[in-house]
């Protein structure tokens, strides 16, 4: 019979709702390339929601692994995560059993024009995400990781705030890629928690212009938009009760905001991104959709407005994230705050998961933790 | 009485379906700042014809006057066109009588956000043309012209092909704008007056990387596939035989065009230019559209696409046009072929715009002229 240290627990999909707290082999000793986590703080993502409540959406489904993972159901789950090194391969020289570090879930094929051309893993054709297309997961008590996909964390963060990297990597990469400049001015559509690590994301470059550029946030949910004041938006708008397009244009020197980031994924946001972005402005979309979108592209067309997308982020993004966090640009006890609530792994399910699922459409962001049984939620409403 | 020299004819727009050649008064003496033109050959644009059988779209309605030129029908039409200067105004220093000359019908307010602070008259908030909104066009005898918008051309360029200046800065501006490169490769879906203009511009680019970049053309018709292959593409797609989004990506590397210009403005052209289109690239629009399109945001999304649009040209396009004809990147005698028919301007109604109506599904450009009254139409059907 194995012993404990032979296995150990970890949160798993077997179907959409059907996840479990099972217990399963400990990986392995890592191999020569690789380190071994011990997670410590693991995010639950609106992704990890989407696949409890109706999935398999981006996990693969049973009978069909990952191209690249080779896995299937069950699949332990968690992408947004930090730990601590307990054990490091052979090859690897730059990373020290102890260390605090944030994992990159990003699995790309390193062979696709997108990796090998553009330097963009985050686009790349068969894109997976360890947590969620196999690979091992951040809602366990140990996985092994690539040691070219470990980030050691300055003392300044700690592994809980070390969970929200990734979330704010997803929208600091979105802020590069729109061609968004310090010191301009910038909408966002949406205070959920891609909405807020935008902000952050906005705010941090607003440092580095000392502090010109207006960020305005749309939204209807009150602690959202209570959220959003306190993460330090200039101006909250709520599109029940205001013209967002013509409010953000008169706020913003009477021709809107240079780039407007849709962090809702509705027909009404983009809709509202397009026609409140300046002339010559960058629409950038950084939501998953379900459906369609409809639009005259002459409202593109005849104020040479651009509409974009941008998916995860590269080892760039993580670098500055982090760096930016370390230098005080993005204030450590201001990310804090996306925390919702923390849950041992246990309990992950229920208090995790379940709980989340019943305010989805209100809060999709929370902190499940492997290590600290006691700490409780307070979720957004 | 009005003698013959206080008089013009002139191709107006009066209502739908209703242009008449009329006798109206001849315009004075140019203003200080302004020459004035003996139009020589002018274009019958795709936005001419809708005028023309729906109208009013662009020109404005009865009783609603264009904020910048203040009036309303009658109008006289024609926009592109080029001619002789026969009258110099008294501040005018660079511009001599009897110079052929092309006209820009760009008029902007010169005080919108696009105007002043982006260097983009053609993106103008309050947008007109000369020939479509008032201050006399190029269907006509004789026009006053502020002398900024007065180009001279080169002897290697005759006003026949000086007319083609206008659609060809069209497309030169979207490729520019697209961000396409010399020696990358393209796909243009529809080989219409501005598939071909777009087709001629990319080819000038090839020509300056020394013939590197691959020019793919998408089109039904098959007339319009001759000419496409004729203007030197190097592939002509035929989307009811061809999976052009496969073949395109085939034929690219593996991965596809780098720009897609949609030259259609159409639900299933537009799709096509985002799918067609590799990672990483941009999809251009320069059609003016109808109706609405409907895609998945995720397309642009999951590969980091950019949907753009374009909108007529600036200065800076018009120069590099011209400069590209004097040097023979655009071939004057190729350029000369889109020009379908000649017509003078007394039989510009039924010969011009009631001929082109008829076979508007297939070819939309011709050039009408006021002074070759001997001249014969060849129609692309």
């Amino acid at each position: 019979m194995p012993n404990a240290k032979d296995t150990m627990q970890a949160l798993r999909w077997h179907a959409a709702k059907d996840l479990r707290i099972d217990t399963i082999p400990r990986p392995k000793n890592p191999g020569e390339n690789e380190v071994q986590i011990a997670p410590e703080w693991c995010g639950i993502c609106g992704s990890d929601l989407h696949e409890y409540l109706v999935g398999p959406v981006l996990a693969p489904a049973p009978g069909k692994p990952h191209p690249l993972t080779g896995e299937e159901p069950p699949l332990t789950f968690g992408h947004e995560f930090a730990g601590r090194i307990t054990s490091v391969g052979s090859s690897v020289n730059d990373l020290q059993v102890g260390q605090k570090v944030f994992i990159d879930p990003v699995i790309a094929d390193k062979s696709c024009y997108m990796c090998t051309q553009r330097s963009a893993p985050n686009a790349c054709e068969q894109l997976g995400f360890m947590g969620l297309s196999g690979a091992g997961g951040g809602l366990s008590e140990a996985v092994n990781v690539p040691a070219d996909r470990v980030y050691p964390l300055p003392d300044e963060i700690d592994t809980d705030v070390g969970a929200l990297i990734e979330p704010i990597s997803v929208a600091w990469h979105a802020v590069a890629l729109s061609g968004f400049q310090p010191g301009q001015d910038a909408l966002i559509l949406g205070a959920g928690p891609i909405g807020l690590a935008t902000l952050l994301s906005l705010k941090a470059h607003k440092r580095s212009a000392g502090g010109q550029g207006r960020i305005l946030v749309s939204e209807v949910s009150n602690s959202r938009k209570a959220m959003a004041k306190s993460f330090g938006a200039d101006n909250v708008l709520d599109p029940t009760q205001t013209d967002v397009i013509a409010e953000s244009k008169k706020i913003c020197d009477g021709v809107g905001p240079h780039v407007t980031f849709d962090c809702s994924g509705l027909q009404v946001t983009a809709q509202t991104a397009i026609r409140a972005v300046r002339s010559g402005g960058t629409a950038m979309n950084i939501a998953i959709w379900e459906t369609e979108v409809r639009f005259n592209p002459n409202e593109l067309l005849l104020a040479e407005k651009r509409y974009l997308g941008a998916i995860c982020y590269t080892p760039k993004d993580i670098r500055e994230v982090i760096e930016a966090m370390r230098d005080g640009r993005i204030e450590i006890d201001e990310a804090r705050k996306m925390i919702t609530k923390k849950v041992a792994l246990k309990d992950g399910v229920k208090g995790g998961f379940e709980e989340l699922s019943v305010v989805m459409n209100n809060i999709i962001y929370a902190t499940s933790a492997s290590s600290e049984p006691s700490s409780l939620i307070s979720l957004i409403t």
